[in-house]
């Protein structure tokens, strides 16, 4: 199996153990790229609109860089996989590549919770990941506000990827119980839905694994100093993934679904 | 101390633990880019220009991502930092933000190995990451043509950083014996410095380290399964190492030292 998802086909992509595998190795991505960013300062002046003033835009330093990089990313092919989402649709370009054809999977939706996940990242993850064990809080230093922002686009994009993942997820429960999920559709009965896709053991296994490889990732194995600083702090990542990312790839789920019924349009 | 090098002063920036603290903390950056690369197949198609033809543009079509990357990279102060380098000077825009002031700490110089460093990534480094133990080699996939282009690009600029490091451990060891070098360096004795650079217990060190790294980050700790492929090979990412990144940083000191007496411009 590969490592990255199998969109060729309908029944592949929507594999219970496809999609799983799918997750758990996003977690690595996600964790590789919150390392990356830790070694910086948390820098809150990027995220400020207009306190970095940028020639011809309102942006905050933070966001013009993602935007940036989304037009940039837009142009090959980034946004016409079904996984991908971007944080700004102005910011899509003209593709320089042959469009893709993807199999019909995912239901037709405008599900993007990107705003959402950044305000979060931005007033939760960040300073929970870059406020170091042991270390007193950083300064600020501009001397990387430019590695930060360009860190906080991996982190993101990384993120967005595991929560838009839920649409997969979705698709493939109701496919496996339709007339279960249509009744609670038709009802809006968003706290069924909710409960009905729910696995506290899943959650809580994955919340283990995360501390483990947190623990993992996070160490220097070979610094052979006794007081090498970890790389991240583990309750962080944990915290990120039970507050935010598994509360907002059930958002995404409930919402999928809830347009499932809407239309007869496949994406 | 922090995990960014400290440029603020000379003395940090060529304190040798400062820089071997950065330079292992380099090696964790290098390991978790070329694992996410290495989900992708090689794509070999990406690096042969004109194989994917680009409106307006002959470059392969991983320099074209690469190329972009720095336009956008160099508008936020990427290339201001004497720890970077771009392998598409061409490539350089105007800043957006306040130009930064950076002490002198190292000589004028116009070292820059990025153009032989692409050259061996393409030709030997990614043909081994990306050929995973176990797996057959994977056939091409145009869906992921964009992701292998910008995981390239970020393997290379954390190699390009570590390797162009050699700049400040020349910088170091020259200040450190400085008649030593100067008569090397006026006999253009380049074996006789390169001797004088390496430590052969060190690089065997180096590259425990790695297997070690290799290994922690390529494992799956919470997959659950007996056939859970490894994330990469660690004879790979030893032998990049050891046959490219330690050699090119060992150039790079090299030629840093022959430009070392030239005028008496710092940079």
């Amino acid at each position: 199996m590969d490592a990255t998802i199998d969109l060729s086909t309908a029944a592949q992509a929507l594999s219970l153990p496809h999609i799983r595998h799918q997750l758990i190795r996003l977690e690595d991505t996600v964790l590789f790229h919150l390392i990356e960013r830790a070694q910086f300062p948390l820098n809150a002046t990027i995220y400020h609109p207009g306190a970095i003033p940028i020639p011809g835009s309102h942006l905050s330093f933070s966001d013009w860089v993602l935007h940036s990089t989304e037009q940039l990313q837009s142009q090959i092919r980034r946004y016409q996989s079904p996984d991908e989402y971007p944080f700004f649709p102005d910011a899509m370009q003209e593709l320089i590549l042959p469009e893709l054809v993807y199999p019909q999977v995912l239901w037709q939706n405008d599900v993007n919770y990107n705003s959402e996940l950044k305000t979060r990242y931005v007033a939760s993850v960040l300073p929970g990941c870059c406020a170091q064990t042991g270390r007193a809080e950083r300064a600020e230093a501009q001397e990387n506000y430019g590695s930060a922002a360009t860190a906080d686009v991996l982190c993101l994009q990384s993120l967005s990827r595991r929560i838009h993942f839920g649409k997969f997820v979705a698709e493939s429960k109701f496919r496996q119980d339709t007339a279960r999920y249509v009744a609670l559709i038709q009802a809006e009965d968003r706290a069924g839905i909710d409960e009905a896709i729910t696995d506290a053991k899943v959650e809580a296994k994955v919340l283990e694994r995360l501390r483990v490889k947190a623990e993992m990732y996070g160490a220097d194995p070979g610094l052979g100093e006794a007081d090498a600083p970890r790389k991240i702090d583990g309750e962080a990542v944990v915290a990120m993934y039970r507050d935010h990312v598994i509360p907002l790839t059930k958002v995404v789920e409930v919402e999928y679904l809830m347009q499932r019924l809407r239309g007869t349009e496949w994406e």
